[in-house]
């Protein structure tokens, strides 16, 4: 049996956390598809189409890793690619309230559906999208937080210093 | 003597949890006011006239418990009342420290009131209106989450799907 | 309607955090009885009756409080005493899943059982009698955390210096 | 690729939390092994042989999971299986800091492994071995916390009331 | 060696519990600048000026503190002032995910920059200025948390009742 | 004004991350002493004189640090270093709760005390002594916790593989 986990996230902007997460869920399922959520009551700094190409150059040497996303309820995308495997990342005992919030609503929603937490490397635990945007906003250099093509469209989207 | 407590709150909308908090908050007090906040600074999905509605329809068999409306500050609603018991519901680590500095301001600003915290049924633990509009919002049946009635009102609100 | 409502606990020894949730269960309830836990299964530094002498001292002032012991499933006692509320105090998050524990515990096991929990004043947030008893065991003078009577009690247990 | 998940435990007893993690984690791995640890230094209500017949008795309905019991390191247990995820059910916060501990010692013990945390039904968020057997010992009745063939081995180890 | 420490915050409005911190600072380390952060994109009710002069008011009596501001990233701020040593008070769990979020990205940014926790007096633990903001918007004399001056300002900025 | 701090802790044993506080203690303050505390109640792996070994080796490089001892009450034995500054680590969300509680209590016995709080390197984050005990007792070498010295001495401890 072929194992399907979706990942779903705003990821904006994808960062090293994101990444870390992205490459657990390759080793522990057979596919994974990242999925950008096309929020549009939420404003973001990178529209979906420039986090869909964050994601693409990050994931290119992860053959079991795909690109997409979705509008509307998650659990309506996952009925549709016929996933029952939801993946979130767990950092910081502030998240799990909210986490686990959502997984109980997912889980209402759609009895089938499983969310399961993966713990990102140690290195990663207070790494949060919010605080790169905050830094990059003040022109520090993100570089020890996100990838190097991140680090660029920061720089661009803030300007440099 | 007569026990008198008030529940305050948004109920935007009513759930489920809140419905379980005033059931048991019913069996612990003589009489029970669930009072909405009218506050202007806050964006409501449904108004105060709205919610109050909701509350009225869900309290219809409880004898003991009224739902009233207030603006301004919740210890002088109190005062006027002559209520000292103060009933919060608290589902999850998070809730607990909003909850204790609420409950620490009300308790400096009037030393008589007193607040008591409840426990919603395990089923509630995760429930929360924020997520309820937003499952609302994006076209999901709501009905795992509050009353019927409520459910009807986030459909027309929000638009059937 | 007379409002009855059981503080159970082990009171090893009785804390001025205790002491402080008694009086504000004393001001919303009609009767309050403190209850002292005779468990067999735990060690104690001061036997059930000491215990209870410290109680007994200590709400003297308050008619509607009194103070009695009991063995076994708590829920039996609650039944015998038709009570129906349960006391807890709650200071700090780590409390908070033990108590909720304990809470959906007794909650199955006697459905009217409704538990209140109430929150000590601020200065009594980081008291706890197992460091009371740990200081005390060092010879430190526990008068900023126990009634007069209770130090002195600590003092001729542990010895003075 | 065939997916192979352990689940380790002290099951002393079974819960119907730890039942209902084992049903999620066969739904979401071809195969789990759900592994008694057998740790001498700790002291167990149950021996484990008892501990692996309430798992046998438990799983019979599930084809793809299996019982068995493993002495010393978790991580040489996992490799000699050659097992590299590890499900742990997450229930409340004060969990997660002792798992996150757990998960980031075995992570480095053994890199290849990797730890996936399910959450289990809401009703099972505040249910834990060591209160069933608080309750067990004082003479209740454990039926709504175990299965009806741990809550007979309760009451034959305890003694009916 | 002297020993220069910087305690950056929004001060809006500085409230007994941050005077509280500046005190502790100031017994610990030779030197304090208390640094209000200039920050364009949130909101404040109190202008840059108007909550220096708050400051200035309350460290009068406190030879070894200063106040300033700063605009942008703060460990430039830091490198600016040669200061390696950051202060921050720590209230409530929920306080601290955020903090040490701050203080990693801060480290990772600033290598030589530690972050120091101070804990304020047990009575401050539940004061946070947004309930501060709030009280006296809904028009409450806010006496119990802040300094006679700011309580004036406070009730200039929001009108009196 | 020269600045001592004292660090006080069991150390059984010493981990990187204690040694990690000890560095940023050193950067912080002009001196600091590292003391073991001496409790006959509790039980340890290594005796007070092994553990001193272990910090004296590990602290050689570092000038302003020295390793000692004690007995009792340590807010004793900081009027008697003529000590104010208390340091803790805070690791995780669990760990506040108690350090606070001890904090809380330092403070009243002994008012001029001031703890403070450091976070270490992220990859210590999840770091105990306790799970360093568990491994080395099951066998595992504990090199990626300890220093070499000490990852010695735990193999003579519980015997190698």
């Amino acid at each position: 049996m072929t194992r399907l986990a979706v990942y779903p996230g705003s990821f904006d902007p994808l960062t090293r956390g994101h990444l870390d997460i992205i490459h657990r869920a390759a080793r522990v399922f057979d596919h994974v598809i990242v999925t950008v959520s096309n929020n549009a009551s939420k404003k973001h700094v990178f529209s979906v189409s420039e986090r869909l190409e964050m994601l693409e150059e990050a994931v290119r040497g992860l053959p079991n890793v795909h690109v997409d996303t979705f509008t509307g309820l998650l659990v309506d995308y996952l009925k549709k690619k016929k996933a029952r495997v939801l993946i979130r990342g767990l950092r910081v005992v502030s998240d799990m309230d909210y986490e686990f919030q959502l997984a109980s609503f997912n889980r209402r929603l759609y009895k089938d559906v499983e969310t399961v937490f993966l713990m990102p490397d140690d290195q990663y635990t207070y790494l949060a999208s919010s605080m790169v945007r905050e830094i990059a906003r003040l022109g520090a250099g993100a570089d020890a937080f996100v990838t190097p093509y991140v680090a660029r469209k920061l720089k661009l989207k803030f300007g440099a210093k």
